[in-house]
């Protein structure tokens, strides 16, 4: 049964008491980003609050809250993460209703909202069982045969392009082969624009110094928070680029990730079985502990006219590798994390024709167009394209929610 | 003909008036980095310095040299850097031996180097052609007839764990294959530990925004300068993990670098011939004037009996990228570039035995030891190996060096 907060919100709100996502945001009268607290439809303002964090851990530590950026916060770990949660909750109970007056509130309407971290480093994994077979079919790689159910298969993605939902894409453009039985590239728009559907994972806490790899049993102590995640591509300049080095332009002109982070303390109630490894992992991935999540994922594509179009509902449970295996993979060469790191879990899709995570998949490579509400057909994005991602978790009487991430396609001119 | 410091130093010294590289470091007295700038064996300690840079861009902004890395410096681009240039060789030159005395030396052999600048983004470059070729030879890739002429291959690699030269570098653990007709990972320490011998290039100025690409004709206005660069590999990891998506772990582990950025102003006179490309690059990468520099490579690998073998003797100019190329390249899709970002050149390999930059060259991946010169042999990198890179370029009565790049290995226990 769900818990009741003085701040009014439907039972499908993204943003119940139990959520209590954290976001970095700002607002005409204090254009300062800083970090608040999504909570219905309003945001606390941990700037303007004072002396929420009374517990033993935090009391002398309030400055974290007062910065442009979660990442100090993050530093701190998971006991404190805990005890944020606990004086939040708290905070916005419905006993404590005289906190409903003390003008800690913004409309989450009257915000902007701006990246949660600075993010030093940013890995994208390639995860997902199904996403993985699709991939396989369509280009007749051997790698389910080979490498994949071993290795938790992941690149360096780029930092400096990942931003908050809302940010407008631009077209990119590069080396292109336009007939595969003449090879040579031409330089040009990307006619193969794609979305990838993904689910990135913040961490935190005291994390490894150089040389000395974090370990599978406590791993999961490090992991902040999920976001949703978007890598675009332009499937066009992959194919062409990313032998032998794997992909480098055709992912590194634009991230987008939804603004709130939504912790793994709020997601606690929703793991679920971890899927079945075959072969087991080897020991150094090997955890028993459920650490899936069921996240109800559902992305949509919105054209020019307006009229939205449902492109899948997938699920994070379909990931093969969990979060923690990425984390602990990432690290045991000795590769040092830092707090506000960002690993994407690779695109997620499920089993069915209606769950796949990218327009590649639904399509079969451009082989089969999709149709859309408006009765248009699309293979890959075109100009004003716009693609929505939400997801959530099912609670008694309550959503545990990310809100949305989405951007739209502007034309390159 | 060489100008005249009062600093005295030999016509081999590294750092004559000439060169001027920017460091970051600390003393026993002042454990805050600081920025530096090397002359024979001192360090002019810029926190120290009053009023050196008078000229009309930097005379107020002073305070971008009494920061702990040279980001800000970098930021403020090229007209700034050459105006810096101006006013530290007349500060040192021996007209004003005043200055001799103020106590704004430090010692090299006192001083800990640091990272020179925070590094958003790392980025690895596969640009030398004869590195190439030795690959598709050992490996039966086909890239040189593909896309490798026609791209500017590299990949993102991983920024929180590159250091400054010095270094310790523990052997890591990984998944390896040792049978290859049953693979199956075994979890075990690298046996294929290898060096690569690479120069990276620092980048500054206003940079471009997310969505406009850097043009060819003037984006040498944002290279800030080079460092010798070792991407440390663990080729029997790499060889596992880097289908379908590159290298990862296998590379993430470390990277070392020179403390000293040797400016671009300083290896102005040593400008060459760029590589003949065939085909010619398409239009956006294509520039006539030189940007492919004389620089002699030499690595060294010193044995834990102290006993010290030449690996090879290279040059930068085997480059068939140039840097220009590879940062516009970088950009092409809209990828926004920031000051501090780091490009390296990949491997430098020349055309002859001893011109290979790394062992698995060396050994025709392990095929092939190589004897050192104490007598005992090597295919990679063994416990207590430390490896040394230094570079120069040749000037009428003065070099303008690069100081050591070096790196050790140490076991993993």
């Amino acid at each position: 049964m769900s818990k009741k907060s003085f701040v009014h919100y439907s039972e499908d709100c993204d943003f119940p008491i139990e959520n209590l996502p954290y976001g970095v945001f700002s607002t005409n009268d204090d254009e300062v980003p800083r970090i608040g607290v999504a909570i219905g439809d309003l945001i606390l303002d941990l700037k303007k609050t004072a002396n929420i964090f009374r517990g033993p851990l935090l009391k002398d530590k309030q400055g974290v809250f007062k910065q442009t950026t979660l990442n100090d916060f993050m530093a701190l770990g998971k006991q404190c993460w805990k005890e944020a949660r606990a004086s939040l909750q708290s905070y916005l109970l419905i006993e404590n209703i005289n906190n409903q007056n003390k003008g800690v509130f913004v409309k989450q309407n009257d915000a902007k909202m701006h990246l949660p971290a600075t993010i030093g480093d940013y890995s994208d994994f390639f995860s997902s069982y199904y996403h993985a077979y699709n991939c396989s079919l369509m280009f007749r790689m051997e790698i389910l045969k080979s490498n994949w159910r071993y290795v938790p298969i992941a690149y360096h993605g780029r930092s400096s392009s990942i931003n908050v939902s809302g940010t407008l894409v631009k077209r990119p453009q590069g080396q292109i082969i336009e007939d595969h039985n003449n090879p040579i590239p031409i330089f040009q728009k990307t006619k193969r624009l794609d979305y990838e559907f993904e689910v990135g994972v913040f961490i935190g806490g005291e994390l490894n110094e150089q040389g000395k790899p974090l370990k599978i049993d406590n791993v999961d102590d490090y992991i902040f928070g999920i976001v949703l995640l978007n890598d675009w591509s332009a499937r066009d300049i992959q194919l062409w680029e990313m032998v032998p080095l794997g992909p480098f332009l055709a992912k590194n002109f634009s991230t987008t990730i939804s603004p709130w982070i939504v912790t793994m303390e709020a997601l606690e109630s929703f793991k679920t079985d971890n899927m079945q490894q075959d072969p087991v992992a080897l020991p150094y991935l090997r955890h028993d502990d459920k650490y899936n999540f069921d996240i109800t994922l559902e992305s949509y594509l919105k054209t020019d006219d307006s009229i939205v179009t449902k492109l899948c509902k997938t699920n994070y449970k379909y990931l093969y590798w969990t979060a923690k295996q990425q984390l602990c993979h990432h690290s045991i060469t000795g590769c040092n994390m830092k707090p506000g790191d960002l690993l994407g879990s690779g695109t997620i899709s499920g089993p069915t024709d209606d769950s796949l995570g990218c327009l590649m998949e639904i399509t079969f490579n451009g082989k089969n167009p999709l149709i859309l509400a408006n009765g248009k057909s699309r293979t890959f994005l075109e100009d004003g394209d716009e693609v929505i991602f939400t997801g959530y978790c099912q609670g008694n009487g309550y959503r545990v929610g990310f809100g949305t991430c989405s951007g739209k396609i502007i034309p390159n001119e």
